[in-house]
């Protein structure tokens, strides 16, 4: 439990940002996932870098766990506390810190949200691509190796982030890079930091690259007689080096839900969604071009352009509501979600195989995916207080990844460790490696404070 | 001094492929720059990741430090053993291991080079686009995160590999990642033993992302009466998002120098070199047309095509002999290459001042740049016996190094530290960050024997 005297060190740092209300402490117990932890003891929102250092500082001190908490958006359990101890909120940190247009760059504070960022570039021409879904805090998105729907045109966080300002388990703050465009300047603290889930420090600002906005945008949907065919015309454009921005599969569950959820009227058969950016209309439209021939050559069906601005948002909102057009299948459900990578040549066989073992299963797992980084999830609405529905997830699940492993594949494309993908990570890289990690973790974290209980198992859980 | 017993260890490991000759020890103090070191005791001639584990958990019984060496064309002293020891040479390792063309994606051994990759992958329809100029082992370009003229558009080495097998110090081998294009789970120990320069470890296999060959390839040189309105030019091109797949600067004093080097007959003035890769004859013609419309409202003169793939070999292979051609303007020199890279607002005064600079030096410097990523060389030619030389080599590199500091950039854009750029690294980095290299180096080589002395200031030498 965290002691008075800590809880009063911190009131010095933060004053009236520092809650131990109850409903404040449930907040930041729980993520958007079916993880659940324990009650934080208390709960800070630190305004500034120097905050952070000085609660990092103060916890350290007080041997308190501490565990970062941005929009709460997380889908594998990271921000929920497993040890108590005192959640530290980065909302606050709000602040875009400064826009380098010239060189597109843009220093932000890590609780700016994608959508605010989104927001601020609109009038200079500039975007941030990338696209998880949710409104995330652009910190918890580099904490976890965020990527998304662009991923296969613009990259994942790892590529995105130039430069992170963190605050390591000492207190101390360090910036990892440099505005430049690439280094090779030492260890690359930058990417070890991205996708270290807060377990070595926690990042307090980003510097990240930005894109042009394209001069041309098209968008176009076609469907399939099978998930097969959708897949081999995945793989031919992917060849043929065609420079899709968005490559989105959604299957005949998932497409159904979204029809009922959000209203449209797709056929109920595997599908593409794809977009376009380039230079020029006559560029996107050579894009389209081939990928359309590519896309009748593999049986597909309704090739159909939705250039608009409108016609697109009005299909990516129906790709962004998969999530909550999942859970409507089932009201009250929670959301048990999947995340494999395999390359791509075993996509196809890595989805027919795991609707093969859906199909005999009590649970729904409409299907989505990144397909043109090989990237997909299984979306299983699960009732949280039956031990049947989530023996079964938790039974697809580890099917799931023992498949994608066998194909040299990732337990997770995008969405991180946490709690959920731990007991994979051994079998994925091997206790070598693993111990690789240990001995980061042991280097940079010696109290174990720092997020405890992610990403490495415990000496005593394992 | 290396024992007779770890000697007939190794032996035992690699039989004749341990050399202690003189000549053979000789050539592994070197590398294709001004720096040296001392003499390693032996150079053994692994074939094998096992033959790697073995001599490494040798070398670490008897406390005796390892440098990897690959093609020695390292510019920054890598390779070079400054407290002897074993020098591993990985040169034999040159199997491709697995192509898997349907994936775009490679396995190769650590000392397969860059042309004997791209020699292995022309029937194939696919490209390894990274070109640094000199023909290195790709475990060697990936210890230094190389990149060079195309990584403007298919990114460094950071970028490329998708998973590494690595010896650690204790004599294990890992396996740093997978074949799937993203990955979320743990750590990213790819990214950190790629440009860790052999110091946390030694590459022995590289997992490697390729393209597909693009159908059609355009190439354009122009000329500016200045070097401020050539990267002018730049900054536009990059800025509208143009996708070129190389954007070269070359100073004309570098120009002069390739000139007499390579009986070319460029205007001596300051130059760009274009590439562009598309999907068809249309789309690379579309790229040119913008280019050259940015370059003429930047008072750029002569765009002229070079398409075919004689003009453009010859005029890539002019460019490749900047290095050669420099040396040659002051025969029997050796090279002190510099290597920054600044935010590319930043790139016109970066240059300017370093011009100043150099106009009031008995030194030579041609420039050259891949400067759509804010990267630029000088190749000065030195006496590397002229105490005066180095001096003055040394005072420009630092007064470079600290502009590109002060602008936001870093003291190595691809070249590495190695030897070269030691000094500056707690300057880029602070001492909080260092402190965290520090810790990841003591964390996964506590005995200091892999590649000592390099990246991280020893304690003795501080």
């Amino acid at each position: 439990m965290t002691s008075e005297a800590l809880l009063s060190r911190l009131r010095d740092v933060a004053g009236d940002r520092l809650s131990t209300g109850t409903a404040v402490r449930e907040h930041h117990s729980r993520s958007e996932s079916h993880h659940h932890g324990v009650l934080p003891d208390a709960v800070v929102f630190p305004a500034s870098t120097a905050e952070v250092q000085a609660i990092v500082a103060a916890c350290a001190e007080y041997r308190c766990p501490m565990t970062a908490f941005g929009a709460g958006s997380s889908l594998e359990g990271h921000v929920v506390p497993v040890h108590g101890g005192i959640s530290v909120d980065l909302t606050r940190m709000n602040r875009i810190v400064r826009l380098n247009a010239e060189d597109l760059d843009v220093t932000v504070e890590a609780g700016v949200t994608r959508k605010q960022l989104e927001k601020h570039l609109r009038s200079s021409g500039l975007m941030f691509p990338l696209d998880p879904g949710a409104d995330a805090t652009l910190g918890g998105m580099a904490s976890t190796r965020a990527s998304g729907t662009t991923a296969v045109r613009y990259g994942t966080m790892r590529d995105a982030v130039l430069a992170l300002t963190v605050v390591t388990a000492n207190g101390r703050a360090i910036r990892t890079g440099s505005r430049a465009r690439k280094s090779s300047a030492g260890y690359d603290l930058t990417r070890l930091f991205v996708g270290a889930e807060g377990t070595l420090g926690i990042i307090t600002e980003l510097t990240l690259r930005l894109h042009g906005r394209p001069e041309a945008v098209a968008a176009a949907t076609c469907w399939f007689d099978s998930i097969d065919d959708a897949v081999a015309s995945v793989i031919a454009i992917i060849q043929l080096g065609i420079p899709v921005a968005r490559i989105e599969l959604l299957d005949e569950v998932q497409v159904d839900a979204v029809n009922r959820h959000s209203r449209t009227s797709y056929p109920a058969a595997p599908m593409l969604f794809f977009e376009f950016h380039g230079l020029s209309a006559a560029n996107v439209a050579e894009h389209a071009a081939e990928v359309s021939g590519i896309v009748e050559a593999q049986n597909g069906h309704d090739f159909t352009r939705a250039d608009s601005p409108e016609a697109r948002a009005a299909m990516w909102q129906a790709r962004h509501d998969a999530f909550h057009a999942s859970l409507a299948l089932r009201p009250g459900s929670r959301a048990w979600t999947t995340d494999v990578c395999v390359p791509i040549s075993r996509l196809a066989d890595c989805i027919r195989e795991t609707k093969a073992d859906l199909a005999t299963s009590h649970l729904l797992g409409p299907l989505v995916g990144h397909v043109g980084d090989g990237n997909f999830h299984l979306i299983m609405p699960v009732d949280p207080a039956s031990a049947e529905d989530l023996a079964e997830a938790e039974r697809i699940t580890d099917r799931l990844v023992e498949r994608a492993l066998a194909m040299d594949g990732t337990c997770s494309g995008e969405h991180g460790v946490g709690l959920g993908k731990m007991r994979f990570l051994e079998q994925e890289h091997g206790p070598a490696a693993l111990d690789v990690m240990r001995a980061i973790k042991q280097a940079l974290d010696p109290l174990n404070l720092m997020n405890p209980g992610k990403i490495l198992p415990e000496a005593g859980s394992r």
